[in-house]
């Protein structure tokens, strides 16, 4: 398998009428896709956002279980929260791995009509599994997905999630769990 | 498929060091688990607490989406909500199907060696696409996982979702989430 990295992006993303905003940062979207990384074998998890309040409340977060009393009672937490990197940007995370050139980004999102060259599961497992040399990192949006500037730049658009309903609201955390365990496990 | 619903167990389960326990209600549980059935076509989401007050939070949440402001602000998360039912326990889950004969019971565990008679993923999705008439009821431990008693009484335990990694630690809202999507879309 190719090196694989995600990034949870809370800005550029929408809000529910559309508008590009900055969400929040959720502790357990921290905590549970840090999880879901390590489990499936994504060696960096990056949580974005432009605002240094929010960028210093993750770091301190993930202090507390890497180096404090948490990550003592709980060593399973610290060995996940290792994998957290906190950046500005989905450029930053880029950066992180020497430039554009040497990334194949990969967007998600719950609307099939989001923007971006689609591709199907058969075809990114296969691109996972290929020779590129190229880190795949995959973006996953909160609050109401991911701006249309990021999926005009990303270079893939996983299929939305959908089960036998026409309901697709997954929280941000169950979305991750799954498009990972279709991506490694299947 | 057959009728399939999902049960968040908050006693009895084991704390860290093994004791039966009884956890808290998590808020953001009851939103991403009910989002989760709703999506897979699980008809019912039982969250299952012993303490009264505990219930009575969890109405309070329910009611909050299902008749207050927040269901006419995001309708979606409203849907998802409706189907949770928030009962004592298993046992109150099952009489609620006409009792035990009506049901078959499948528990999850992060643990291969959890107890219970072990159905692996091809067989579970056999049995959920046959036409035996009993609901499934697929259980879910919180804390450090489902008591052994649960496990004994169950009629199978699928298997601990695992990647390519031998870390197994998911939050039961990845696990969850995964868990219908392997049963259901797979």
């Amino acid at each position: 398998m190719r090196r694989l990295a995600i990034a949870l992006v809370h800005h550029p993303v929408l809000d529910r009428a559309g508008a590009i905003v900055t969400s929040a940062v959720t502790n357990l979207d921290v905590h549970d896709l840090s999880r879901s990384a390590r489990t499936f074998g994504a060696e960096s998890f990056f949580v974005t956002s432009p605002i240094e309040a929010q960028r210093d409340l993750v770091s301190a977060i993930v202090g507390h279980w890497k180096d404090g009393s948490s990550g003592k009672r709980i060593p399973s937490r610290k060995e996940a929260l290792e994998g957290v990197r906190v950046v500005a940007n989905v450029e930053e995370a880029v950066a992180s791995f020497g430039g554009r050139a040497n990334v194949e980004i990969w967007i998600t999102a719950a609307r099939a009509d989001a923007g971006g060259v689609a591709l199907d599961w058969d075809a990114a497992r296969a691109r996972l599994r290929s020779d590129d040399p190229r880190v795949v990192l995959v973006l996953f949006g909160t609050s109401w997905g991911l701006a249309p500037s990021l999926c005009a730049e990303a270079d893939g658009r996983l299929p939305p999630i959908t089960g036998p309903t026409a309901y697709n609201h997954l929280s941000v955390r169950a979305a991750c769990a799954i498009t990972l365990d279709r991506l490694v496990a299947w």
